[in-house]
């Protein structure tokens, strides 16, 4: 088994906010990332691939394609967006944290990805800030 | 003279977006940037003050009050908020752009920097993602 | 199982040298690691804690706890601190390096982490250079 | 068991070719990466050794040797050499992908990582760019 | 004044070979930069523009055309070729070191960016590896 | 004029301290970095020489033999070392903050570079974290 890593970058707006909650309550949890107007991250994405590299290309995956697949089904619908009000696969009542986003985004590549040619899904990683990122291997955990 | 610079980072959000205009107007100038929902970036801001060392501390200024206030002045009261709505001193008449932040971030920390001792406030550098940042020198220009 | 990882830095001293052994010996071992005199690097710290987000805050683990417990367990006790001298839970019969410094950490963070939630202690990853770091996942090894 | 990672850089010639193929196939499978007269990386090296911490040096293994072997068996062979001609371990009719490197690098170093100590060779990650990576846990898979 | 900077990268393949040199003396002077079958790098570009904030959109220049510009001018000519060999405007009789390139590149980007607006191309950076950059501001040099 | 920059790197152990004053000034001056048993940091060093391309070989300068100056004169002299007790030329009555160690920087290494051939020393610039850096251009300032 190889492992191919493809890394995509966007930019987005999201808060951290339970609506049933109070504004004492949500700041009390979330914090700064409670606020009332937004703020928002750099987001970079790696997406890892697993496989046996074609015996004639040499590829796990095609890197490209896989890239194409991350902007198709992820980037393009989410960058320069706001996570809470415009994303239609990200549901109202959930917070957009980066560990929910991880579980989201996998749905969103999963068949698309494995469909492509021999390689698996393998894990996807987001990272919000440089201080900050979650990694996620799919319902069945890491292998 | 010898050049002292200090990096803080902040999360904001914003978008361009001229209220006078049609969206389409809007779209064509700020393209993704004018998104109604805002989008937002982990900002790097680099500060630059020039002088002499001292000759007893070796600093052309304590890296400590440096920081202190780029924090106050600034990080403070943008970090997790929205350069639209959120900041009393970003006109709501202009566009919260890398270069436009500049200006007002200089006027932000000018008074204080060059009050703190000998060193003065020479640029701010802000860099918006990892391919677009902005110096500014002053109203006076790079010397 | 999600996994989060948080970012802490801190700066510190050390050396390697074995007490019973002759400047020559922890040289031909150590090389310019043993010097007298001590170095230091600018470490970074990487903790990562597995468990499933939580239903209503989508955290696996806040973020700001684990950068809490992170600082107050270790890095405010070891920042601008000599891990050979300064540190009283750093054994003065072991060598400070990265990995035998990583069993350490294990062990000032594992009760806290593990009790502030729901989620784990995962792994700990020790940068000391750009070139160079070590990671481990506990006394029970990579799950 | 503690895993110890070290990088290397080096900066080498390749393409993705195969010389069956026409032009035109070429280009439709490998895109850019087949043109005629090669295109170039500064590649990333990082192999991570497992092992226990030696009781009294503190390495799990010393971290200047496997700078060494890294440098010996792989950098010093292929820095500034073009892959698809140059390498007398590359064989002719594979492709020098970032997955096929890392099974050959792997060959490359396993017996002397493993014969230097206790500690065994357990993971070779290459970063052919900022946005594509691979990594390799040998013939017998991820343990 | 305002300076606003764009990152693009590319990668490319090339070599320092002065063809009426022995390889010996092509080696004494270039080192493994010369070796016959070439080497590669991933270059990043920074291009610089110097100018006011339009009073209404807050841009020294949009970033998204002077991306354009430079990919246009650059980088899809440079992407994934040989700079010895197949870029028209990069002479035979000269190396192309990262020194010689800042001046060619100059010379491609230079009317487009300086028509674009009232911003003027400022200064032009291209990183070679992590270790190694060079910077060029033109004709008149650094204002 | 061009202008050519290598990076190099080293460790190094330090401490901010007056000998003349008691502790608590030495603390409320300098903070943590006046701690009794030393800290460090890894080290960035950028040396930045200013030239036009010789029109045979295409170089400012060779970036090999700038790095060599750069070591024998600085890095070998002061990685791994105590700056405040083991470089010869750091004298011991100043502080080796980073703006006094690229004055002495400068020392060590304009007149090697300046009699290397035609190109200049321009600039210095020094990291000491990835938060604070400092620039020297020389005794005559920045041209």
């Amino acid at each position: 088994m190889l492992y191919l890593t493809r890394r995509e970058t966007f930019n987005a707006a999201h808060k951290l906010h339970v609506a049933e909650w109070s504004d004492e309550e949500n700041r009390s949890v979330f914090g700064k990332c409670s606020n009332r107007n937004w703020h928002g991250h750099n987001y970079e994405l790696f997406v890892t691939v697993a496989g046996q590299p074609d015996p004639v290309t040499g590829f796990v995956m095609d890197a490209k394609l896989l890239s194409n697949i991350m902007k198709e089904e992820i980037v393009d619908q989410v960058d320069h967006q706001n996570f809470n009000l415009d994303v239609s696969w990200v549901p109202k009542n959930i917070q957009p944290t980066t560990e929910n986003l991880l579980v989201l985004f996998w749905k969103q590549i999963e068949e698309r990805v494995n469909n492509a040619g021999k390689a698996k899904l393998y894990s996807i990683r987001l990272h919000e800030t440089e201080n900050i990122y979650a990694e996620y291997f799919g319902p069945n955990g890491r292998k």
